[in-house]
C-alpha cells in the first residue's frame, strides 16, 4: 500500500509538474507567439495536452479509487488472518531450545523435596508449589487453580506397624521381616516416609504354612493347587504377571489365608542381590530390603463412587461393596526377606519357569524344609492398615487460545489438555499426585509401579509428561505463547464428568506403559501396548511423523513405512542409536541442541524397567545417577510440547484417519485367522464386520481426498471446523457405554482393555476366548453380539467421516 | 485507508486552488487589458479547463476504482456474506403461504388408498410412493433413500382367527366374540384390512371366569384381588391408565389366564353407543363393533435386538428373553360384545370410578350372574397369533444445507431432521409407518393409539408432521430452498446407531402426545406432558415465540411470560380461540392465508380425543369428516416448515438455555417441597443440588450476555459456531447412559420417564418414591445416588455454558 501511496504522491507531482508547465509557458509566451503557430492550432495542441492529462487523472483516480482506499461494506474482516492461521515452526524450534533442563533437575528437586504421600502436609507443599508457579502472574499460565476431591484412601497404622513373622510350633518367633528399608541415605530416614505396605490391603491376622505361588496369576494358582492344598496357607509371590491386588483375589478362591509378595532380583537387578557394592547407593539395583509399595486397588477413580466425581457430598456406596480390592490380607517384603523364606521351603520344586533369581531352588511348599531352622514353622502376618476418606487436591491450568479458546464445555477443539494418561482419565476425577497411597486413585495398570520410598523422584515427577518436565514445559510453551498466543486454548489438567463425558475432546495423553511413549486416543481406554511408531491412537501421529524432517528424508530415501513400534520400543530413553522415532516426535533439530536421547543404562543390562529403576532414586542422587543430565527429562518434555503447540495450533488437526484404518484392517486380519473357521462352524458370519472396516477404509480415504482437495487457508472457516471436528471426534463414534457391561469404566470398542492376549478386537477376543472355553451356546451367542457392537460401531464411525450428501 | 482518500482530495483540491490562483493572478494581470485577452491567456484559460476536467475524471476514477472494480488480493473472500447470513423471513412467509391444503389432502388420500400394514404390499407402495416423491429431479429433495431393517413382528393368523367365546358349563359356545367390524363401507371389507388381535399377545388358549379389572393399572388388579381369587381368570380392562400390554403383565402375577381389553364408551363416545344414528358413519363416535388394535409391546424398538440397529446380520436375543410384552394371553373387543359380558358379571359393584358408560352397573365378578344368559359360563380365549421376523423399510431424504452442509456424522449443526417423534427416536431404528403391526417397532407411548381399520388415515399420515403434511412440508420448502439453497442440512427421517449416540444433534422432533403439540428435547425422551408453551424442550421455543409478532405484542402490551402451556392445551385441533399459541409458532401471518386453526369438534364434544377418533376415519370421509378442508393438517405443516427453516438457517439456533434453567429451578422448587424434609430426616443433603441450579443458572445468563454482546454478523464465523454448539450441545451434557439401568434406553436425566407422577427430575422422584414406600436405607441410598447423579449432570451442562477462562 505504500508503494501504492508513493505512486500516488509521484502522479501528483507530475500533475504539479503540468501546472508548472503551464507557468512556464506563460512566461515563455511572448517568445513562443513569435513561433508561427496559429493561436487554433496551439488551443488544440492545449486541449490534446489537457485530455490526455485528464485521462491520466482518470486513469490515477481509478488507482487511487480501487487501491488506495478501503472498502467499507464487503472489505476483509480483522479476523479473516485469525482463522487460516497455521502452526508457526519457529515457535516450535524456539520451545525446543528453550526447554531446560537445569530448571526440570529444579523443578523435580523441589517436587521431591520432602516425602509427600497424598494428603500428608508434604502432598500439600507441592500443591502450593506448583499453585505457585502457575498462578505468578509474570510466568504463570492463565488460571491455575485447585480441585478437591473427598477420596477413600488406604494407610498403614504408624502405631501398629504392619508385622510378617515366622513363628515356631511353640508360638516363638523364628523370623521377623524387616519394617523399613535398611537406611542407605539421610532422606530415607525421614519419618514421614511411609512404612512397606498393600494400600488397600485389610487388617487381619493369618496364619498358615507358606507356600510359594510365583506371580499369583489364576493359573499359577490353579498349577499350585494341584499339588498342594492351599486352604489356610500363606502365599508368597514375586512381583508381575498380574496386578498387585489381583495376586489376592486370585488367592481367595483357594482358601489362602494371606498373601506376600516381593520383588525379585531376577526381575527387576539382572540377579544383583548385594548391597556390599553391587545395589543402591553403589548402582541403581533395588537394594535387598528394598520394597515396592503401591495401590492394590485393580478399579479405576475413588472406590466409594464409581462413575461420580468424588466430591463431598457425593453418593458414596457401602465400603463392603467395593470390588477389585485384596479380600485377604497382602502384604509387600523385601527380597532380603523373601530369600530366607523361599530358600527354605520345603515340598516339590516350583516349575522351571518359576523360578527366580536367588541362588537357591524355589520349592512350592507347603511349609520350611524340617533342616531348616523354620522346621514346622507357619508364617504370620498380623496387617493393621485402615481406611479413610480424605481431601485431596488436584491442580489445575489453562492457557487460553486466541482463535478458538472454546468453552469450558463442548467445544473441544479448544482445549488440549496435557497431563500424565492417568490423570486425566477414565473416572471423572484424577489427582495430580499419584503415588501411593493417592495412586490409589489412579489409573494404575497403565504406569510402572512405584517402588520408591516416598520421594516419589521417578513417576509422576520424571516420566514422560512428569511433572518436573511438566512444569518445564507448560512454562517454557507459555512464554512462547505471550509472543504468539496459540489458536487453541491448552489446559493442563482438568477434569469434569460432563465435560469427559458428554463433550467432544482432543485431549490425548502422552504417557509411559513400559517404557514406551504413547499417545492414547481417549480418556476411556488406553491403546493397547504396541500400536504403531508414533506410539498410540493411530489417528495421531502420522501428521507429527510425515511433518518431520527425518522421515521426511528416509521417505525420500524409498522408505515406504514409518520406522516400528519395535524400532521405538528398543530406543527412547535407553540408547544413542535408533533415535529416528524421537527425534522424528520432537520435530526439527534446533542447531544448538542436539535431540540424541541420553544412555541412561549401563552397558550389559539387559531390561528396560531398569530405566525406572534408576529413576527411582532419591533426588538427590538423581542428577549424578542419571549421566544425561536431565536429557531424557529434556526429550520428553520437548516431545510433548512439541506435540502440543501442534495440537493446539496447526490449522488442520494432525491427526490421521487413514490410520485408524490401518489399525481396524491389522485387527481384522488377525481375528480372520483367529476366529473365522470356528465363527462359521457356529455360524457367526463375520461378513458384516469385514464389510464395516471396509466401509472404513473408504471413508477415511473420502475424508483424506476432501482434505487434499480442500485449500483451507482461503476457504470459510466452518470447513477447517468440520474436519477438524471430524477427525477430533471419530473416537467417539466407536464409544458404546453398554458394549462392556463386565468391565468398569471401558467403553472404547477398539481399545477397551482385554484379557485374551490378542492383537485384535478387545470384546470380540475375550468373548471368543470365554466361549471357546466353556463352549457353551450362551457364550458363543455373547461372541456374536460382541460381533455386531462391534460392526455397528464401526459403520457409524466410518459414517461420521463421509459427506452428509 | 479513508484518510488516505481524505488526504488524496486534500491535495487534489490543493491543486486546483493552484490552477485557480493562477487564474486569479492571470485575471488580475490582464486587468489593464480586459478587452483583448491574448492568446496566451486563451490558451490559459483553455488549459485550465483542462485541468479542472482532468480533476473531475480523477475524482471518478476515484470512484469508480473504489465501487466498480473488485479487490483480489486483500479484499473480502467470497463465502464471508455466506458465513453471516441469516434466516429470510420473507422465505418463511412464502413458505407459509404455499404449504397447500389440497395437495396435503392428495398426500393422503394417496398415502392411506389401500391398508399397508407393515411388510405387506400395501406398506411397499407407500414407500414406492415417499420415494418417488423425493427422488423427483424435479420438485424432489437433494436425496432420498429406502433403509431396511428386519424386525420381530406380531400377526394374526389369517385362517385361524383368534377366538373369545363365552362356554356354557356343558362345553356349548353361548356367544362369540366379533371376529371383524361390522362394514359400514366398501373400503372396510377390503382383505388386507387385519382382524383385530393385540400384537406380541402369545398364543394360547386361556378359560376361567370372567372378571372386571377397570384399566388393568397395578393398583386395579391389587384392589380386584382384596374382593376376587383372580387365580385362573379371564380379566376384562378397558382402554386407558395403564399401556395396552401392562393391562396383562400386570395381571399375570395374580395368576390370571387372559385378559380381554375394549374401549368404553365413556371414554371415547361421551357414552354415545347406537350405530343406528349416533356413531359413525353418522359421526366421527366409535361404532359399537370397532376395535381399537395396536402393539402391546411397551418397550422400544425391534424387540431382539436392544441398543442395536435391527439389520439382517444383527444379533439376536432368543425370543424366550423378551421383556414387555404379555406373558399371557390378551385380545381386543369392540365394546359391543363388552356390553354383554360387562353387563352379565356377577360379584360386587365395582368402585364407582370403575364405572364406564354402559347402561348397567360395572360388576367385578367372578363370572357371570346366575340370572344371566352365561350363568355357570366361562370366558374361554383361543388366539393364534405368531411372531415373525419381516423386512421392514423407512425413507430418508435429505436437502444439502449451502454453508454447514455437515457431514454425516457429528456436526449435526448442519442437519435438522424432520419425523415423527417415534421415528426418529430411541432405539437407533426407526420405520416410516408406524402402524399396527409396525407400530410395534415405535415409541408407542407417546403417540395415541391407532383404531383404525387399516388405512390409517389418522397418525401418522395426519397427526402433526404426519406423512401428508410431512410430504408437503418437505415439497414446498425444498421449492423454496432451490430459489435460496438454506445455510444447514435438512435431513428428513434417518437413523444411525453412531449418529444418535456420539453426534451432536439439533435433532426436535415435533411429535404428538396426546394431543399437544411438543418439542422433544432429544431423541432420547420425550419431555414430560407439560413444559411451557412452544410446547417441548425449555431451550426450543423461546425465540420462536419471541420472534412471533403475537407475542410481540402481548409484550408490549405488558406480558411478562408466554402464553402457557395450559393454555396451548386447550387450543390446537379443536378451536378457534386461543390460538395465539399456534399463531405465534406459525409466524407471521400471510396476508391472503388466515392462520386461525379450524374448528374440527363438533358442539358440545367435551374430550380432545375426539379429534383423533375423526381423523382415524377411512380417507375417503376425511374431507367430509374434516370440516376444515385440512386446515388443520396445513396448519400443522406449516408450524413444522416454520421451525424447520429457522433452525436451519437461523445465524444464531432459536434456543435458549435460559428456559432451560427456569425448568430446573421449577423442578427444584417442586422437589424442595416435596423431599427436603425426609431427605433431611435421612441425612442427605440437597444443597449440592441447589447449588448445581445456581449454577446452571449463572452460567445461562452469562451466555445470554455473551450472546447479546456479541456482533455475530461481524465476528468470526468460528464465534457463532461455538455459541451454536453451547446451545445445542446443551442436552448432550445431560445424558447419563448408567444413570436408568431398569429404564430401557432413557438416559436424561431431566427428561426421562417417570413412574412418579410428579413434575421434577425423574430419577430423583422415581428413587424417592421407591424409598418412601418400603422404608428400606437401600432405597434411600439410591435417592441419594440419583441426587448425586443429578447435580453432577447439571454442574455438567453448567459448564458447557461458561467460558473456558
Amino acid at each position: 500500500m505504500s508503494n501504492l501511496y508513493n505512486e500516488l504522491t509521484c502522479l501528483l507531482e507530475a500533475a504539479s509538474a503540468d501546472v508548472l508547465e503551464l507557468q512556464r509557458l506563460h512566461r515563455r509566451q511572448p517568445s513562443s507567439v513569435t513561433e508561427d503557430l496559429v493561436p487554433g492550432q496551439r488551443m488544440i495542441k492545449t486541449l490534446l495536452i489537457g485530455i490526455l492529462c485528464g485521462a491520466a487523472a482518470l486513469t490515477i483516480g481509478i488507482l487511487i479509487g480501487h487501491f488506495g482506499i478501503t472498502k467499507s461494506g464487503s472489505s476483509a474482516p480483522p479476523w479473516l488472518q485469525d482463522v487460516a492461521k497455521d502452526v508457526d515452526e519457529s515457535l516450535i524450534e524456539t520451545f525446543l531450545s528453550e526447554v531446560n533442563t537445569l530448571r526440570i533437575e529444579e523443578n523435580l528437586r523441589e517436587l521431591t523435596r520432602v516425602p509427600h504421600m497424598a494428603t500428608t502436609a508434604g502432598d500439600e507443599r507441592t500443591v502450593q508449589l506448583m499453585l505457585k508457579r502457575w498462578q505468578d502472574p509474570e510466568t504463570g499460565l492463565d488460571r491455575a487453580w485447585r480441585e478437591e476431591y473427598l477420596v477413600y484412601l488406604s494407610f498403614p497404622d504408624p502405631k501398629k506397624p504392619n508385622k510378617v513373622t515366622v513363628v515356631g510350633p511353640s508360638g516363638d518367633v523364628l523370623h521377623a521381616i524387616r519394617e523399613k528399608e535398611k537406611p542407605y541415605t539421610a532422606e530415607q530416614e525421614d519419618p514421614e516416609v511411609v512404612q512397606p505396605y498393600a494400600a488397600y490391603s485389610p487388617a487381619g491376622h493369618a496364619k498358615g504354612k507358606l507356600v510359594y505361588a510365583n506371580q499369583g496369576t489364576p493359573s499359577d494358582y490353579e498349577r499350585l493347587n494341584q499339588t498342594v492344598d492351599l486352604a489356610g496357607t500363606i502365599a508368597i509371590t514375586r512381583y508381575g504377571g498380574a496386578g498387585r491386588g489381583a495376586k489376592a483375589v486370585n488367592a481367595a478362591p483357594y482358601g489362602v489365608a494371606g498373601v506376600l509378595v516381593y520383588t525379585d532380583p531376577r526381575d527387576i537387578n539382572d540377579g544383583v542381590t548385594s548391597d556390599a557394592g553391587e545395589t543402591y547407593p553403589h548402582s541403581w539395583y533395588l537394594p535387598p530390603s528394598g520394597v515396592e509399595r503401591g495401590s492394590f486397588n485393580g478399579q479405576f477413580g475413588d472406590l466409594l463412587t464409581p462413575y461420580l466425581a468424588a466430591k463431598e457430598d457425593t453418593y458414596r456406596i457401602p465400603a463392603e461393596n467395593v470390588t477389585g480390592i485384596p479380600p485377604i490380607p497382602i502384604q509387600p517384603i523385601g527380597y532380603e526377606d523373601a530369600y530366607v523364606l523361599i530358600c527354605a521351603l520345603d515340598g516339590d520344586a516350583a516349575p522351571q519357569n518359576w523360578q527366580g533369581g536367588f541362588n537357591c531352588t524355589y520349592n512350592l511348599g507347603p511349609g520350611f524344609k524340617p533342616t531348616s531352622a523354620f522346621s514346622a514353622s507357619d508364617v504370620q502376618m498380623d496387617i493393621f492398615n485402615y481406611e479413610e476418606k480424605r481431601n485431596s487436591s488436584n491442580v489445575m491450568g489453562v492457557i487460553r487460545g486466541s482463535v478458538e479458546p472454546g468453552e469450558a464445555g463442548p467445544k473441544q477443539t479448544a482445549r488440549i489438555r496435557l497431563g500424565l494418561c492417568s490423570e486425566c482419565v477414565r473416572v471423572h476425577r484424577q489427582v495430580r499426585d499419584l503415588w501411593e497411597p493417592q495412586g490409589q486413585l489412579g489409573a494404575r495398570r497403565h504406569r510402572p509401579e512405584q517402588r520408591d520410598l516416598g520421594h516419589a523422584g521417578a513417576e509422576p515427577r520424571s516420566g514422560p509428561v512428569g511433572e518436573a518436565g511438566q512444569m518445564e514445559a507448560a512454562q517454557v510453551h507459555h512464554l512462547q505463547q505471550l509472543g504468539s498466543r496459540g489458536v487453541r486454548t491448552h489446559r493442563i489438567c482438568r477434569i469434569h464428568r460432563a465435560i469427559l463425558h458428554q463433550a467432544q475432546r482432543t485431549h490425548r495423553r502422552l504417557h509411559q506403559r513400559g517404557h514406551r511413549c504413547v499417545w492414547s486416543p481417549l480418556p476411556d481406554e488406553c491403546p493397547p501396548p504396541c500400536m504403531r511408531t508414533g506410539c498410540g491412537s493411530p489417528t495421531e501421529p502420522a501428521r507429527l511423523w510425515d511433518s518431520s524432517p527425518d522421515w521426511a528424508t528416509s521417505r525420500e530415501q524409498g522408505a515406504t513405512t514409518r520406522p516400528s513400534c519395535t524400532t521405538w520400543e528398543s530406543l527412547p530413553w535407553t540408547s544413542h542409536t535408533h533415535t529416528t522415532g524421537l527425534k522424528a516426535a520432537l520435530g526439527p533439530t534446533p542447531p544448538t541442541t542436539p535431540h540424541t536421547t541420553p544412555s541412561t543404562t549401563p552397558p550389559g543390562s539387559s531390561t528396560q524397567v531398569r530405566t525406572h529403576v534408576l529413576l527411582r532414586e532419591c533426588p538427590r542422587h538423581r542428577s549424578t545417577r542419571v549421566p544425561s543430565g536431565f536429557l531424557s527429562h529434556q526429550a520428553v518434555a520437548r516431545t510433548a510440547g512439541n506435540v502440543l503447540i501442534r495440537v493446539a495450533d496447526s490449522l488442520l488437526l494432525p491427526l490421521n484417519c487413514s490410520d485408524y484404518a490401518e489399525t481396524l484392517e491389522q485387527y481384522l486380519t488377525t481375528a480372520e485367522s483367529l476366529y473365522q473357521e470356528q465363527l462359521s462352524a457356529q455360524k457367526i458370519p463375520m461378513e458384516p464386520l469385514k464389510r464395516a472396516v471396509a466401509n472404513f477404509r473408504s471413508a477415511a480415504s473420502h475424508l483424506d481426498r476432501v482434505i487434499g482437495a480442500s485449500d483451507l487457508k482461503n476457504e470459510t472457516p466452518l470447513k477447517v471446523r468440520r474436519i477438524n471436528d471430524q477427525l477430533m471426534l471419530l473416537d467417539r463414534a466407536f464409544l458404546n457405554p453398554l458394549a462392556f457391561p463386565e468391565k468398569y469404566a471401558y467403553r472404547h470398542v477398539i481399545w477397551a482393555s482385554s484379557s485374551a492376549g490378542q492383537p485384535t478386537f478387545p470384546g470380540l477376543a475375550d468373548a471368543y476366548a470365554q466361549a471357546e472355553s466353556s463352549g457353551q451356546s450362551r457364550d458363543w451367542e455373547r461372541v456374536h453380539y460382541q460381533l455386531s457392537v462391534l460392526t455397528q460401531s464401526i459403520d457409524g464411525a466410518a459414517q461420521t467421516l463421509v459427506d452428509v450428501i
